[in-house]
């Protein structure tokens, strides 16, 4: 447990990259996709699913998991690796973003952030220094700086305010860091917006600071691809070869292809197990929604050379049975089809870049998604 | 697949016995519980984990499954072994149970149930004939009769009446039931409220007809634990001592040990499945309601020895949090943790049958239930 938390780049191919992030609990090897647990629990997927479909490393809801079951509680019941039983990396972020999403009555100070508990109208505080105490009592590997993210689009004036506050909290945020075991690490967060010169500062100023790995947050709010793609091209350049970069809550299989050709190594997403459960199947032959009727007497598994058994073993038709009869075991089984797509793509792009052939490996992936060759015609 | 449909019976013990039943698709050893799979799935839990548990024999529902996807439809797919992948034994109820409880504007008649579909108010015809020819498009290796349920407590009057009623339809489901596969077995169902001499005449009379195994069905209806066993006792030695006794949609883990220790052979009850997902485990100790605040801070397993992972892996204080943060992952790991118990209970009495020593068995498993030493005492 006390290998010291560090980044080896194994091979890049253009920007792309791959290699590998060592911490206390493990190595997770980069790109890499991490599923989101929001309250101690990848939403209806047991951990061993979430384990055998390649997942190296989980996030966790600093937000959620402060209100409900505590910090503190988590922490005297040994953290949150042993809580949930993931004896494996997680990060977690800083609560900042669903604060800003989730909270009634926020309110924003250069101390920090006061909130009401969306549970209980509780009145919380969430300060850098508290935000990183937070992730050292869940114990989590990978801790994320305090930063306020703004919903685009948004006025420069209210980007660059907000972006220049995150980067006081990520000083203060780095001093509270100081003394924590040497396999776990702290990421500062870009901001800036889909402002270039913004984005640049930020990570700049957050390079200056000094971290040994740095996320790209405020994107993927309600922007258009081609927006968050152009700020990923203008940020990776600026962020040190040898670190790790964290693009926050992105994406799409398509995101994240495109995204690693821009040199980013680390996303995560609600979107496999959120979409999983209302019925949408991501496969090699692109996405598939479960719900429509043309399913119904379809005897075809998802994929039948699927690495995931229930994309082998059952039938789009049992499947859609499922869903039209509301039987979560539907949600649950489309989950981990999508987590095993989103792990099975990242391997497929470790190992394109580690053979030098990234950009054909993405073309090929995207080419087999429109083809849609599996599709009934009907 | 052509080995014919038998029951052997392998040790008496009082009234107690163990034995298997061969069916086309493998052996359910007895007593055996079914867990019931109402839509083609066992809510929220994996086939697998169902399987792992102990399993031998799963409960299908033909009112379910004849409106939605359809028989013809589940036929068409290869029948429900296939369509739900459980290629393990099958036994389907008639409908008739759950057009009298869940289908509005049911009318009964010599003929059969009339009733509207609650999923889209079409109007559907049951009759004896249609209840077996739809068991028959599933493949069910155990089919059952259709019968005509009263809920108690009922008038004597309105009980003979549907008791006579079902005992028409018996005739009418084996003449309808000639000539199907040998591995597959029409069951007989006996009617008749609290009235003993009803069941008797009703059990007496379908033995006349004569069905390779019998249910005792309108129990589990309202009356007290006391009524159903004693109603039990009386059944059992009116039907063969050498074909399979199933009670129908029974019940708690006691209501199990009585019943065993009264003759009954097999069981089908949604109660570890729906109170698993309601919070409350069964468990050596008796029943936990892991939502009680108790639990919140309990760094210990339901029961560290259990066989089933769920029980051993996860904390009280972990499984608490899921339920209060309505994560479905806390009832899928409860349901799982309820399906091994009576799985677990179940494998106890064929060994202490076997072993001559059912009362004893019996007598320790309710006095570690009533000693609680598990339980925390603050």
């Amino acid at each position: 447990m006390s290998e010291p938390f560090s980044f080896r780049l194994a091979a890049t191919d253009g920007a792309a990259r791959t290699g590998a992030i060592i911490t206390a609990h493990g190595v997770v090897h980069t790109p890499a996709f991490m599923p989101v647990g929001t309250q101690a629990s990848i939403k209806g997927v047991h951990h061993d699913d979430v384990r055998v479909s390649g997942a190296e490393i989980l996030l966790g809801n600093t937000y959620h998991l402060m209100l409900r079951p505590s910090a503190e509680r988590i922490a005297a019941l040994g953290g949150l690796h042993a809580f949930m039983r993931w004896p494996h990396p997680i990060l977690t972020d800083s609560g900042g973003f669903q604060v800003m999403s989730l909270a009634p009555l926020r309110k924003i100070t250069e101390d920090g952030v006061t909130f009401r508990s969306h549970i209980d109208g509780a009145l919380v505080e969430l300060s850098p220094e508290r935000a990183v105490e937070v992730q050292d009592l869940l114990g989590s590997d990978i801790v994320m700086q305090l930063d306020e993210c703004v919903r685009l689009p948004a006025e420069r004036g209210d980007i660059e305010r907000a972006m220049k506050l995150s980067l006081r909290w990520a000083e203060r945020c780095k001093r509270a860091f100081e003394g924590a075991a040497p396999g776990r690490a702290l990421f500062g967060i870009v901001q800036g917006g889909d402002d270039p010169a913004l984005r640049l500062e930020s990570a700049r100023t957050l390079v200056d600071i000094g971290f040994p790995g740095y996320a790209i947050g405020g994107l993927a709010v309600g922007e258009p691809q081609d927006v968050m793609l152009k700020i990923v091209s203008e940020t990776t350049p600026a962020l040190p070869a040898d670190q790790p970069r964290y693009l926050m809550g992105v994406g799409t299989p398509d995101d994240l292809l495109q995204s690693i050709a821009r040199g980013v190594d680390m996303f995560d997403c609600v979107m496999p197990t959120r979409n999983g459960r209302h019925g949408l199947a991501f496969t090699r032959f692109g996405p598939i929604n479960i719900k429509n009727a043309h399913h119904a007497d379809d005897p075809r598994p998802l994929d039948p050379e699927s690495r995931c058994p229930a994309a082998r073993d059952f039938s789009r038709a049992y499947l859609h049975h499922l869903f039209r009869s509301g039987e979560a075991l539907g949600g649950t089984l489309l989950s981990i089809v999508n987590l095993f797509y989103y792990q099975d793509l990242m391997a497929g792009a470790r190992a394109a870049v580690a053979a030098g052939r990234f950009a054909d490996f993405a073309a090929e992936t995207k080419e087999q998604w429109a083809t849609k060759s599996n599709r009934l015609t009907h």
